[in-house]
């Protein structure tokens, strides 16, 4: 396992008094996209249910190892770090910030104790003494005039936060061909600059615009051994068709 | 119309061939919760519907000004930039990035036409042509083993990224009460050495480690006047037990 995967390990996902269960079940697929698997429900309305296992589409995983306790208290037992969504401004005097900024903070939280990230209900979140018992109110930035996010949505707003933040944030990148070389690059300029020529499309005597644009556009796509091999097949083809023209 | 809002409303999220009203619902919802209007479904299987009015949880105004078109072609029209999300690589040859700097290269595009986020069905994604007209391939970091997020989760997280870097990601803040002067806290800590010290838990001879750590813990919390206040009037009440005590 390595330290970044443990960072996510430590973390554990509590959603509180959540009403539908097809809510849990997305939280639960949500978390496992991520590599978030803790998860804690406290008084849940429903739960275990077949919505619940519906929605989590294949994260069943989760839902089945999932911990179902009476009170806020009990699911942050052990806990080094609390940090409750919020998208209300509160009377609370704590710690607030943004997620992006929560995220840090709990993946710079080392050893000593789980990482707890707290959800609310989806009517009216969490209620201010809930919010009180979370070392840190984090808040999803959002459009004031809509500001809420489904409770899944929130959860996997927060784990992709987690997972970003935790190092884990790298993606399957582009196939790499091999790359021409700088005499293959230039040997393709010049015979551009032959064939477009010989077509009259070039003034041998006003090149400048041109082939600097060409060079440009080229530069900045990084050719290709194969993709010069291609643009050659191309010109030389041209050269066919204005070689028969000139003759005919 | 502030800059950063203007960058959000050239932002065009496109669904190709949805397949379950609901996930439209859900989106259009995810969407207004970041600031996010424009939504163009590419032959979605059914819409409108009833489940994607529920789901979509009071952001219909997103629904009801949705375009529907035929082709991904017919979507795309006018964009100066196409992002098309997808969770496995791919033969593609073209820029592939992490969303977050996917999110950056939307926000750079200024002028010049709208930003197109596009997003595949619910079980394949978009299929290899259709990524093809996408200037750029995203990928959400996700878990190896379970990397399929939903549709509506994916908006979501894409639209979450779009906010912030359009630097919408502003939050509430903790209320601010006065804060309480250098005198004052000073004040303070006198105060709780001589209470300190008349309850005998503070040995005056060897004092050193107590009134340090108070004053590195009341240094980290920012200290109010309020809190000040506070905190000496328990100070006051102790002395008087002390007192007593001492008499009796």
């Amino acid at each position: 396992m390595t330290s970044q995967s443990s960072t996510l390990a430590r973390i554990r996902i509590v959603l509180v008094r959540t009403r539908h269960p097809g809510n849990i079940g997305a939280a639960a697929r949500a978390m496992l996209t991520m590599g978030l698997t803790q998860l804690v429900l406290v008084a849940p309305a429903r739960f275990p249910d077949a919505d619940a296992v519906a929605r989590a589409a294949g994260a069943t995983a989760v839902l089945d190892a999932a911990r179902v306790v009476a009170t806020l208290d009990e699911a942050l037992a052990g806990c080094a770090l609390a940090i409750g969504l919020s998208a209300r401004p509160r009377e609370y005097a704590g710690r607030v910030m943004a997620l992006r900024d929560a995220a840090r903070e709990a993946v710079a939280q080392q050893g000593g104790g789980d990482v707890a990230i707290v959800f609310g209900t989806e009517m009216s979140g969490l209620s201010n003494a809930e919010l009180a018992r979370c070392g840190i109110a984090a808040t999803i930035p959002a459009n004031d005039d809509f500001s809420s996010l489904n409770v899944a949505a929130a959860v996997q707003v927060a784990a992709y936060e987690l997972r970003v933040t935790s190092g884990l944030g790298q993606v399957w990148s582009a196939p790499r061909f091999a790359a021409a070389t700088h005499d293959e690059i230039e040997a393709l300029h010049a015979h551009a600059r032959r064939t477009l020529t010989a077509m009259r499309f070039l003034k041998p005597d006003n090149p400048r615009r041109l082939l600097p644009r060409l060079r440009r556009l080229f530069g900045r796509a990084a050719l290709e051994r194969e993709e010069v091999n291609i643009l050659r097949g191309i010109l030389a083809r041209v050269d066919e068709f204005v070689g028969k023209a000139g003759k005919g």
